[in-house]
């Protein structure tokens, strides 16, 4: 089958890879209806993160079951479904406190690549959600979306306890960054202000549910947060990035006492420890537990209350695998779709 | 009147310090019943933290109103009444919120010297809470410990979220550690682990509910923790120490999704991005606000139904402060007492 690969930084290709099979009785098999380029995938391509290539790439994933492992119970061939970037048993510990992703024998999908024609999926019953039958084609792009940044924004805004009467500020405008927004709209925040300087990412934070939008950056936003905020910060902040300089934006955009939900993938950041204790904030992220949300999302999907895969502006046969890495590399697309 | 100063790392002398009178409208005089040393009176004095000596030194407190200003409306002279290390109106949305440590309007007591015979305290009606009556002699220490350690201790087990079903882990034997340990049975934790290699400490910690204690520290304790714990790590952990080792040792002993609350004073901490991403752990902390928490513990050991005075293993005259800071410096006692 055909699936994209990293061989070093900034070079995708499309190659032959070996065709999925099932390896673990509690394995599926599911042939991919779309997959994507997601923000932390970036990474490696620039080189910021070491690449052993050729790699598989791609964590994101729906597609119809095509073969299951026979100690595999709940999922069965030709239901459509959707997993997160990483595989469950959605029965240990860790997971029924809903931390899936740090299930105990989670398993990383982005070793497996899901930029691909079919993909192997590890412990199918605890990672595959189906949808309620198969999806209409303009569902696909939203169901797709659940399976990483809708979640991770999701949880982000969980993180950071988006609630009605709250003041929630998002820092950073990628599809996790608008999602987030989405996410706390939904959560009945009473107040979005989104922090981006690129007019189609201001207009998509808007239509998702942002009240305000705020386009200084470092020090300046944090002055125009606390101005929009009677001096305090915000009760709630997303952070949706991973730097050092978004983190220490998202922390002091905190009122004390208030939350931030952290899901940018850390990279190189220092937390200076005497700030953050007098800053009072409470800190809470990681990698995003998406397996939980995932039934409430697809719900919300299936009944068209929101339409998160409004997120992907450029959608391209898996083949221009390289094209779509290199749209999102220059910011010309929030989120490449791709069609195996 | 006399009180004590830093003049220099290691100098601290009691020398006649100008008599405390009423400088705003809203300040008290208090006639200090007792003082004390604190775990963070320790950093200057160890020349960590810098010194523009002769400065007044303490911020624990407790005694009887002398006077008020002409604005102060529910503290009145001859009260019994208990503070914390910062004066807080009560009235600001922060304070509202809780966190009366980060009040708009707060004063650090600290600056204004409590190891002494007399004290201002500004924002009287906001900061002082009046015992039912004169206490009895021997719960004058217990509500000294409510002004600070108790009151700090007892943030450390609200923001580790300590609580029925849970474990709970406490890094630091000092005594605001120990009397996390004791909030942490209060608020109802099931089990609850002291980390302390100090036989008297470790028999302290067991009388105020400590059910385990590990005298490993760093990876060993963290090892030792999960061991304890299933392999997963404690639901709750209460960080009182405030330095690199202490706050990474409290991290990595907390389970996906657990509760670090870190109370000791932050000093040269720098936090790994990524391990606290992967990590999972909520983080919350700070300067705790005591205030919030001070009629209940005033309550609590009014009722005797808490016995905090006994972290303090040694009691002194207030012209002894420098032997007060050596036994603490060198370890030889927990919390030391002075009276003026």
């Amino acid at each position: 089958m055909r699936g994209a690969v990293l061989n070093a930084p900034g070079d995708v290709r499309v190659v032959d890879r070996g065709q999925p099979k099932l390896v673990e009785p509690t394995d599926a098999v599911v042939r991919l209806s779309a997959a994507c380029v997601c923000g932390s995938d970036l990474w490696p391509y620039r080189g910021i993160e070491t690449v052993d290539g050729p790699a598989p790439m791609g964590h994101e994933y729906v597609g119809v079951v095509e073969e299951v492992g026979e100690q595999v119970t709940t999922i069965r061939p030709g239901q459509f479904v959707v997993g997160s970037f990483f595989a469950s048993d959605n029965t240990c510990e860790n997971c029924r406190a809903g931390y899936q992703t740090s299930c105990v024998n989670r398993v990383p999908m982005g070793a497996l690549g899901t930029q691909a024609e079919y993909l192997r999926v590890p412990l199918a019953d605890g990672t595959l959600v189906a949808t309620p039958g198969q999806p209409a084609d303009d569902l696909v792009p939203s169901l797709l979306a659940a399976s990483d940044v809708l979640g991770t924004g999701w949880f982000g805004a969980v993180a950071a306890q988006a609630a009605p009467g709250k003041t929630v500020a998002v820092v950073g405008d990628g599809a996790v960054g608008l999602l987030g927004v989405l996410a706390a709209r939904q959560l009945g925040a009473e107040r979005i202000i989104a922090m981006s300087r690129h007019e189609s990412r201001q207009n998509l934070a808007r239509e998702f549910g942002a009240t305000d939008v705020v386009a200084e950056r470092g020090d300046e936003g944090v002055a125009r947060i606390k101005e929009l905020t009677d001096g305090l910060g915000a009760h709630s902040v997303i952070e949706a990035v991973g730097t050092q300089e978004s983190m220490m934006q998202a922390i002091r955009a905190t009122r004390p006492g208030g939350h931030v939900g952290y899901v940018g993938v850390s990279h190189d950041v220092a937390l200076p420890g005497a700030e953050l204790f007098f800053s009072h904030v409470h800190l809470h992220g990681g990698p995003a537990p998406v397996r939980q949300y995932l039934p409430e999302l697809i719900d919300l999907i299936w009944n068209r209350k929101i339409n998160p895969g409004r997120v992907f502006d450029l959608e391209l046969p898996l083949e221009k695998a390289a094209e779509a890495y290199q749209a999102m590399d220059e910011r010309r697309a929030i989120k490449v779709l791709l069609r195996p």
